[in-house]
């Protein structure tokens, strides 16, 4: 079973690309477009994935994804595990009735934006982009989710890196991720 | 079989609900989001795609995801077909070599953009987006494809709205939509 599972994440990450200098000078891009592309790789991650939430998590109700990214992983876990899956978007990009938190970029800040309705109190959500980096988009998604009063069992993502110190934000939440840099 | 699909067509319609007036005052903007959250509704979905490709596109080589609601089906998708997904994304977005064209907007211009090693030419895809309006994104994305030299066999969408003729200017490629308002 521990073979199995190394075998999985020597395949996601020999999936994952670099790219320097991307979006700008000095930044090392983490692309995961060959694990998308790649059938058995994207099949692994979300096999690590589910195994992770199967052991940890049994209780979650329900996948939250965030914009745009985690909405390639996150329909796919929800699927697999059987649980629904709801959206974080950028402002202006739900209808109805919304609830938002905004945080702050490298210039200027943000919003994620989720449905009023997409989360009952006490519902229990985990959270799930590709990457992890500062933290600063996951933490504003964690805190939406307790605004709203769901319970976060934690996070996942596909990629950590751990230069950028996003886990010690998101400490007293914990993440959980496949390939870490 | 018909019975089994037309239920799962019922539960796909079911689960898309209106907002009058958004993103503006005059549209009805028909939300996916309770599809997503709703777990054998979004199974049934993906059920319905994958029937329509077996029969009508068995030699499929990739499913193309439009950002970024097009990423919350075209994976789910493509995992079960047991074939590759590549990204088209709006310009910026993608790290590497890229290839684009631009597309008019309501106000202003727009552009997709895909890795010039998403696809090889003779390949054989497909192309997901959640909704097909007027057409325009789906038919640059087309284009690009094209210019990709990959062989595009046809587009897909959740929703389909028949009176912005998106069909239309689609004509020659084809487009499968699960439902039509």
């Amino acid at each position: 079973m521990a073979a199995d599972r190394e075998s999985k994440l020597q395949l996601v990450q020999a999936h994952i690309r670099d790219f320097v200098d991307f979006p700008k000078k000095g930044v090392i891009f983490r692309d995961i477009c060959p694990l998308l592309k790649d059938p058995a790789s994207l099949t692994a991650a979300i096999d690590l994935f589910e195994e992770h939430v199967r052991r940890n998590h049994q209780e979650v109700d329900l996948i939250v994804g965030l914009d745009a990214r985690g909405f390639l992983f996150g329909p796919l876990l929800a699927q697999r595990l059987g649980v629904g899956f709801i959206l974080i978007r950028k402002r202006g990009k739900l209808p109805g009735a919304t609830a938002s938190v905004s945080y702050d970029l490298e210039y200027g800040k943000a919003e994620a934006e989720v449905q009023e309705d997409a989360v009952a109190p006490g519902q229990k959500v985990l959270l799930i982009d590709d990457l992890l980096a500062t933290g600063g988009t996951l933490y504003a998604a964690c805190e939406l989710m307790k605004q709203q009063r769901a319970e976060v069992l934690g996070c996942m993502v596909v990629i950590e890196l751990k230069d950028l110190k996003g886990l010690d934000r998101l400490d007293p939440v914990g993440v959980f991720s496949l390939v870490r840099f």
